[in-house]
């Protein structure tokens, strides 16, 4: 099927893929009487008198937003704002139908840090949690970092944190496949971007220490010029034995690849040269760094990809409704690290020992009971 | 009933009066192919090189945000942003029902008129209106003037032009009852906020020209100190004769009273001093000016209030869902005067000469033919 063909013409026919319906009813005069005006100035005065009740009176406790200014959007990069919605819109159907949040999409028309910053703070009181998505690197750490101090309620970047997530899940999966231990095992991410650094940083607090982050310019380092912020962080963690050099060198004797980066940027020939039963996630979208066939061509056991017609999709979707369905349900203030640790081993054991296998390892993002799980492990933890 | 009790109970089994769903299907992965990855891309794509294919591949069309920063809720004044939601979500029911426009309710937590617009402004691309709602005076006023400038769409106070144009209604009828001419008649206003100011001047732009502005200090009138800027230029416009004094003297010999200010300001007494064939609009909500059958005790011989258990229900739900729809429809960069006084027009004619009494000047805003009408005329216009 060409899906932009046939997806363009579904969009004209949705007109929207999100709709804002009513709970309650509107027939009889007492309908509005208790909806609307006189009887709703008593919720109203519950909420001033406790403004947690707006968890109870109000749709706050399902509710998310999704926010965006389109400067990262998909592979397609710095788009606008209002060319982004289509995929905030697919964002929330995802938490709808798996999740059962009621998201909303909002764009922003800026791209300047503290206006994005004091536009969320501002609206905060109006949701349960806050969604950040395709919001460009390194000016989403910023604001992540920002609104978790003072909006109050959860502040996930999704391109960070969910991603890191589910190939944490993927990490966890192709361990119990080859049986090796995390303790022993180096990983290449490729792509130091929000994902690429997420994923370290969530590999890091896992245990897996081995990891070494490439960019264009190959493998980051300590001391070396030119990071950004999150980027030097990184390097003082990272690459202990301060590797340089480009991709396939950094790749050469890695258990694990992680694709967060380009199409077509790892060869045949750069897998032949990993460890012993590596496992390649090549996840960029649409075209992954190197096709499913090539990678097990050059070797690989286990390959995923962000695609739904590969085997081992590694899709946020596993991820994110979950996580927040999990968060708004004990009101959580914010997601902490213990709960995306979580929320990856949720993923990684929907997956039974006995449907476990190299094409195999995570599970469908349509199964709605991953989410429930997921949500029920974040809610724990 | 008492609907104070009522209500917060139903608040409680509600937990929210709108939900978000999705309008697209999500059982197959084929459908995530074309509802989100890879084939979402196509749409984004379009919108990036015409913005306005926004209006036609997301829900923009059919959106419209509704704004509060919870400074002038009901009757109830500054209960604050979250204490604030209860009206806005009910709100939102009445623009779906009514207009089958989708309309998602932000409160803003600020009182800070350049941090208020900036934040709209910001997000005007997710939405195709913006209605501004229970936001005190005189900030409305700048907040509405600045957003109409830099957001592109249409931006509408509902506090002020949903009330004139319901009030405009009630007086065309009140006419028709009469036998008055516009021109002969003489009205006096009571409360100088947004919902005073602006209807006053659509009553001038009707053509009804004896006009006296009363607040708690009296008739408004030219010269007069301590007004703000809004009630200055008003007051360069009405009460020519230069008439002092409170609102008793004000109202005596008056054909119509407009109260959009406080429980029971208004006797028995001063509606006896009206002219013959008085109308009294007393709208103050939840108790009105003066109490119907006291208002018809002193003499008046049309009287209507903001409430569903008396007679001729003078509500803004006649006038803001249908006004949306038909300017989303024609896709309207903004809300004219000439909108406005054609959707006065459609909900007085709503009434048909054989309907059309003293008791019966209104349509029932829960028949959703009301905004049928008025979308028309506001598309026409």
């Amino acid at each position: 099927m060409d899906y932009a063909a046939e997806s363009l013409k579904k969009h004209y026919e949705w007109r929207g893929k999100i709709e804002i319906v009513s709970r309650t009813p509107l027939k009889t005069s007492e309908d509005l009487s208790l909806a609307y005006t006189p009887g709703v100035a008593a919720p109203c005065l519950a909420i001033q008198k406790d403004i947690a009740q707006s968890y109870e009176l109000t749709r706050r406790a399902d509710t998310v937003a999704i926010i965006t200014d389109g400067t990262a959007v998909l592979g397609l990069g710095d788009i606008g704002p209002e060319a982004a919605m289509p995929v905030m819109e697919g964002k929330a159907v995802l938490f709808k139908e798996l999740g059962d949040v009621d998201a909303f999409p909002l764009c922003i028309r800026s791209k300047d840090v503290d206006e994005i910053v004091n536009t969320v703070r501002l609206l905060s009181g109006s949701f349960g949690g806050i969604n950040l998505e395709d919001i460009s690197a390194p000016r989403c750490f910023e604001i992540e970092k920002r609104l978790k101090k003072v909006c109050g309620i959860p502040v996930f970047h999704d391109d960070q944190h969910g991603t890191a997530i589910v190939v944490l899940a993927a990490v966890l999966n192709s361990l119990r496949i080859t049986g090796k231990k995390i303790k022993d095992v180096s990983a290449v991410i490729n792509g130091a971007g929000a994902a690429g650094i997420a994923t370290a940083r969530l590999l890091l607090d896992l245990g897996l220490e081995n990891i070494i982050v490439c960019d264009k310019q190959g493998a980051l380092y300590k001391g070396q010029t030119g990071l950004n912020k999150a980027q030097e962080e990184l390097s003082q963690v990272t690459n202990k034995e301060m590797r340089k050099g480009r991709l396939a060198e950094a790749m050469a004797g890695a258990d694990i690849f992680i694709g967060v980066s380009a199409p077509g940027c790892v060869t045949k020939e750069m897998v032949r040269r990993m460890n012993q039963d590596a496992a390649v996630f090549a996840m960029a979208n649409p075209e992954p760094e190197i096709m499913p066939d090539e990678a097990k061509a050059g070797g690989a056991l286990i390959v995923g990809t962000g695609r739904s017609d590969f085997p081992n999709q590694i899709n946020n979707a596993l991820a994110f409704p979950g996580v927040f369905r999990g968060a708004l349900n004990v009101r959580a203030s914010e997601i902490t690290e213990k709960m995306k640790i979580a929320a990856a081993y949720a993923i990684a054991e929907a997956v039974s020992d006995d449907l476990l296998s190299p094409d195999y390892i995570m599970p469908s993002p349509l199964h709605k009971s991953v989410a429930r799980l997921v949500a029920e492990a974040v809610a724990k933890a």
